[in-house]
């Protein structure tokens, strides 16, 4: 609207007249004033609106307001040091653009599945709001760092022809006559992204039909993909090193009042920095057997066994070198010690658990294609990927990063689900 | 790897010694010379070896290289102006990563399906690469217009629980024993963004089950959606037309090279400059009476009749109010006019056809409620779209910008499957 300014660019109107358009976030009286609370979606700024300064018509429309009603508020903006915008609007002008009934959302407690079967009302919540900022400067920030050391974004595609990691997680659906099934993740597209492009990267939606009701699962959460050409396993901890302290030190700078909102303590994450601790797989379980924690060796880590191993440090762990057999077919096995494969997890601190998995890809044609056949993959499926090894193999690795649960972790949430605007669950599709 | 330079930063090592690691794309022989033209994903660079700088098996090593054999080429890196880089290699060492079988894709011509079936490799020649290059940067403009203009990213879920515009073209997917549908446009949760953050933008990909095969049309497609709170169908084109000005004239900038390689003809794309022409539905109707063209009053335009309309004019046109008969329910209509929609189509110069549609949305609770019962869709299911209307209702309005279409038209291509690194068509679900 013209002639309209957005509380975010409030400070260039000090001592000037200023209109906002926004909505009521909250009122509180007292005698002749009216404390109104206003958002705009960019921030929110008290409005005084004084008996004295307006007329009557005006005063008294304050009265009627609802929570969440829209409104068109004009006044003097004033510095107050205790606002969080560092300033407040002296009303001279009050205008009701659609009044609101009565708001399911009140200020106070409601449990979660009410808020959420109202997730296109709740995103208007103070908290909601500053973790979906959060969000999205994660997700500027991914970008930004792969966009300025040159890689190039090839969208890997969502219908794929072929379950490739077991159908029981897979979504299914009619493709014109024939079976697609939704990606899992992008990874062996962005091994021929990587081999035409030399870095390359997807950023995407991907899908498990997992029937898990844990705080960690998302049936439909966003992945970023790198994967480099000429790159090894040392080298691919590097870059997620890197990226991962990029990511943490840009929401720290860009988003600290919101961080502040969600009361997060972030003397934890400005510990996010290079290098990051590196220990195998065996060192790993060397310290579950030290805990006294009960584990097979041989075997995945499970949530609770990642927080022990964690929390021994302050700042991510790199874990490398799991047991290849509970490794994907396409993973490198460790020449030094071929039942290892060349993979790394990344496991967050403070218990968040695992954020990134990648490694170096197998990249000799006969030992891959022999593991295509060993997991009892259709080997047809698999040609194009072979191909990459027929024509100009090289030695590549990459990673996934977790959106949702990095933002999770960032934010200091217990869930995943207030991560994504509209999260998609076993139990939840709707709104 | 580490010792490695990447072509796109060789002048860094003018008259240097440099490593690059990478793919043979093509070789000349003369006498005892021999011209390797590398490519390593950022660029390609000719490495010339000569018999007498490199010992004997270096050179052998040459003859036997096959197109796309990956290689490491090591020398001295000189200033050439005749080369696209303007650099080339004086070879002193040459090793073999990995020879590659009989290359299927030559530098010959190929037909569009075997090169399409071979799409994981094509990405490696030159045109793909400069096309994606280009889509790259389309995409990282578009985050940049929004992200700098203060839009908060909101992602739209990909699953739905509804059919909203027809089941016909949903793609379907069994969601724990109910059905999920795959999203068609995340407007609708997009006005829940706007009315939240204000101003809002999705971007992800999108699916239509369409069973046309247009040189338009792809089953799963990417799109922008900004979407704005206290915005009518104005400002919707004000902010239309800023936005394609500022994607068309960075592209153009940071993109040359990869236009140039696609022979684009660039000056109808340095046209694009605000402002856009605005013509109403009445009007385009006019131009094509007057041009012979047989069309129904009251219809939507085909192909022929957009490209009709947009040769009159030297950039993108704005084509706005269309009969409301024929616009989605969620349009609302122009008071002045009841027959007519407050919509916008954006359609661009050389007959590339529609890129942008969008408009105002109906924000009266009473109108959208009987819209919803007119168009026979069941209210149920719009319940929480309603409580849009409810809570706070704005004038609000947005637009969809696909992503492919924009590529192809800004490449000057003849066809949308090339725009995106793994096409899904109706019947092209591989590889």
């Amino acid at each position: 609207m013209k002639n309209t300014t957005y509380i975010d660019s409030i400070a260039e109107f000090k001592d000037k007249q200023a209109t906002i358009s926004g909505w009521l976030y909250n009122m509180r009286k007292g005698g002749k004033l009216r404390f109104l609370i206003v958002r705009d979606g960019t921030g929110t700024i008290q409005a005084v609106v004084s008996k004295t300064d307006v007329n009557e018509e005006v005063f008294a429309l304050c009265d009627e307001l609802t929570q969440e009603s829209s409104i068109r508020v004009t006044g003097k903006v004033v510095a107050d040091e205790r606002a969080p915008s560092g300033f407040e609007m002296q009303v001279s002008h009050l205008e009701l653009v659609s009044k609101a009934d009565e708001y399911p959302i009140s200020l106070k407690e409601h449990g979660t599945d009410f808020l959420m079967d109202n997730r296109h009302l709740w995103l208007r919540s103070s908290r909601q709001f500053a973790i979906l900022r959060v969000r999205h400067e994660i997700i500027a920030a991914c970008r930004a760092f792969f966009d300025d050391r040159g890689f190039t974004l090839v969208d890997a595609p969502i219908f794929t022809p072929n379950a490739c990691e077991g159908t029981t997680t897979l979504f299914e659906t009619e493709y014109f006559g024939s079976k697609a099934y939704l990606t899992q993740s992008g990874q062996l597209y962005q091994e021929a992204g990587a081999l035409a492009f030399g870095k390359a990267y997807c950023f995407g939606p991907t899908f498990r039909a997992e029937k898990s009701k844990t705080r960690r699962h998302l049936t439909e959460f966003w992945m970023i993909e790198p994967e480099v050409a000429f790159c090894d396993l040392d080298g691919d901890m590097d870059l997620a090193e890197e990226f991962l302290e990029y990511v943490v030190q840009r929401v720290l700078k860009n988003k600290a009042r919101e961080l502040a909102t969600l009361e997060r303590d972030v003397t934890k994450l400005q510990n996010v920095k290079r290098p990051f601790p590196r220990i195998s797989y065996d060192e790993a379980v060397a310290i579950l057997k030290k805990e006294n924690v009960e584990f097979q060796d041989g075997n995945d880590f499970g949530g609770t066994d990642e927080t022990v191993i964690s929390e021994k440090f302050d700042r991510p762990v790199m874990v490398h070198r799991y047991p290849s057999a509970i490794k994907a077919f396409y993973m490198k096995n460790d020449p030094t010690d071929f039942s290892k494969a060349l993979c790394v997890d990344v496991l967050a601190p403070e218990g968040y658990g695992e954020i990134i998995g990648g490694g170096q890809r197998e990249d000799d044609y006969d030992t891959l294609k022999n593991k295509i056949l060993h997991h009892n993959l259709p080997l047809e499926a698999f040609e194009w990927y072979l191909d990459l090894r027929r024509y100009g193999s090289v030695p590549h690795a990459g990673f996934g990063l977790g959106i949702e649960r990095t933002v999770t972790w960032l934010c200091g949430l217990s869930h995943v689900r207030e991560t994504i605007p509209f999260p998609r669950m076993m139990h939840r599709l709707r709104p």
